[in-house]
């Protein structure tokens, strides 16, 4: 709270000088000076959410996808059967490659999403090659998940980046011995009721910590090749992980709906 | 990436279904195919950061401003002299009530900051005038520290509101006797030549790993009384932190220029 | 059309050394060039519509509100008879006073706006006594109407402002004798589907030709008394006209859905 | 001015059923009522500008950049000498094809433009073959030209598109024969110090009083082969009229410094 008390009248002293410069910044003084109760706004309540114990566990409102024990929530993205891919030492998940996506059992629009992942422990093959994956929100805007440590690739392709949409701003991934974190604001694109787009996705993406996006606009579906665009309305959709033949390793996921 | 090919004669497939239906979602289809090649941006590469090992942990482009062991970064606001607040047992910063607000030497615009802050230790007054304290970004924006974990008070002046400006969407705070963490995305205001607003600044806040403001546009100076507004233009500023006659702990504070 | 050809390879020479310089503007340059067919988008083709013969006249898809023959399109505000306002000379239409608002039978969202009007031919009363009338967007968010041709009042206030909450950006106004002209763009507010508002409404205005108002943000509901906000999400609803005691004059007024 | 006093008494009164519903909006009610000179605004007095006399005349603030008259607003791109164009019957300006662009000798940033053109008046060619010109505000984002009356070509280089980069809403002109009007709204793009971009460019335009642009964001400098992108940071420049080869006919063109 501001404690030193700034008066109106101090104000409109500056506001004074203020209106001798053509042009300036309208000082937003009103000719009766109100008092400190009239901009205090108390109903309603906001909402209370216990947040997790330590850095990264899910708060009281997330719906916890994947915290080692088994893949209840999560389907294959090909046909609907059961997620093919293997949870190791009831700790994490890791791809089977050639298994196929896979994706929730739910649809989400805009969310908060925890995700960490790691890239296959051995080291093989290059830039796109290398511990490839992705998470597509709403089943179509993919961040990219890469092993892009000492691994050179397009930068709009690498970890962090919105793929074929948006490098990343700095690059603050970990080797693949280690754990690297997701941690997304994503707010879902807004269609007009004839189908066209009335305003784009936006997602912020902190990368173990560090900022990769900062409200960036998604510019449509994640394609490879072409032009991104919005093809078509939508609404709540799953969230999808994508099996691309490397086995890249996930961990506590949850999601909170914003 | 995208593994599957969507290829541009499915897309207009797509279209010659989608012109039919007036003032529909254009689907940006050319007349010529694409290579998946030509939407690859190769330069310049993306800097690399490392990131701090456990979670909290500052990056290597961090400017610590604190942790633990001096004050070396900061000064007293009033007088420019030394910062009058006590570290506490070489890990915590506890401020001296009626000693004054600090302020950094350094003078920051966008921002990435992390900071840790706890309620004092022994509970005493209710709603403002409990834990009260804030961070100031460009010494005028306030992001309101407060003991708000069962302290009801203006839903716009709670912890992780911009005061008198924004509420938090939750309120995801810990008790006193345990240490919370914001972790804040800031963009600076923009002005014209003449000093008139050109963009306000916005903020992304979580607090406790939860988010609390997103992409949130400020409406201006901080004001205690009265309507939020940009009176002048400024450039980069020092962030403060407010000596509100409660002894609010803080640690582990750093910054990262965007 | 730009008959120069940029090619790609001139731009990275300019992306060689642009790399150089960090932080630099990524160039949005691939490793294979395009043909320039591949940003060429056929289809859906533009709809044509037909504008009007002169200046302010109607295009083929408006909706005429009033074009000085009758009062079909609208209604008493109060109580839904018929619109108790004055046709003067088969040409404009004047304000009884304390007839009450008159309001459109046809609800509207998004649409551009083509109104006239003209302050009373006696000029009578000062400040916002003077010419006062407005009109409603979605029965809510006030297009201020106001003798403003030499007469002062608060800025926010005056002809070309959202009353109460943006001042316009210079005063076009015409005498009380001519008629002024407003070309408005109104994109309506989006609220989620829990009532929260979405995205505010956002309004482009010009006086007489001259731009007033550039995509201004709506903070909400326009008050004569207090903060404005958005108390309800609604859908499209009715443009209303004030009667606030003065005869106000209007002409030629048509609307184009978006 | 809204006449019926809405009293925070009442809102207080919604908002205490508001509060029942979890997730609604917060309504902006305080404990303490306002009084109505409290959100009065009355400093800095709006600066008066005289509007045309008939619609699209320039208003008293316009820099007149062609009028019939002569081309001393304006020289040869290529070269800086005399600009190489026609001046017909002292009142339009005609292109003389291969004489090159001409461009202004001010330089300008956030601007509206008033400009006539008119398509040769024998029609030849068809699609981009057809009255081809454009507008370059900064010397560099196109507002495309091209005789677009029955003559279809790629929607997104048609007359009202920002070039290869958005089509126009609808596409209102008129036969070659008659003069089209462009009414535009154009703020520049803004850079941040290191010379990446910080905010697209934006245009709002009206064709012969129809809507073909609402605050469209320009996505980068317009390039006939590419993807569009922003390479180099630019402060204000002069606007362009393109030599395509056609005998594109002009007048009345006149700027407002925004």
């Amino acid at each position: 709270m501001k404690k030193t008390f700034i008066t109106l009248s101090l104000l409109a002293c500056a506001a004074a000088g203020f209106a001798q410069t053509p042009g300036g910044t309208p000082p937003a003084v009103s000719p009766m000076p109100m008092k400190p109760e009239m901009t205090e706004i108390w109903e309603p309540e906001v909402g209370v959410v216990t947040p997790g114990k330590n850095a990264g566990d899910p708060p009281s409102d997330a719906i916890v996808l994947f915290n080692g024990k088994d893949l209840s929530q999560w389907v294959s993205a090909k046909d609907g059967g059961p997620a093919p891919w293997k949870i190791v030492n009831n700790d994490y998940l890791e791809v089977v490659p050639k298994s196929g996506d896979i994706k929730t059992k739910m649809k989400f629009g805009d969310c908060q999403l925890h995700l960490e992942f790691s890239a296959p422990d051995v080291v093989e093959g290059a830039s796109q090659g290398r511990g490839n994956s992705g998470v597509f929100f709403q089943d179509r805007y993919e961040l990219q998940i890469l092993d892009s440590y000492q691994n050179r690739s397009y930068r709009n392709g690498q970890a962090g980046s919105i793929y074929k949409d948006h490098a990343p701003l700095v690059n603050p991934m970990r080797g693949p011995l280690e754990w690297n974190v997701y941690d997304v604001v994503y707010t879902a694109p807004r269609f007009k009721a004839d189908g066209r787009i009335d305003a784009p996705a936006r997602i912020t993406v902190f990368l173990n910590g560090v900022l990769v996006q900062n409200n960036t606009t998604i510019n449509g579906l994640t394609l490879y090749i072409g032009l991104h665009h919005y093809p078509e309305a939508h609404g709540d959709d799953v969230i999808h992980l994508q099996d691309h033949n490397n086995k890249t390793q996930f961990r506590n996921i949850w999601v909170r709906k914003l």
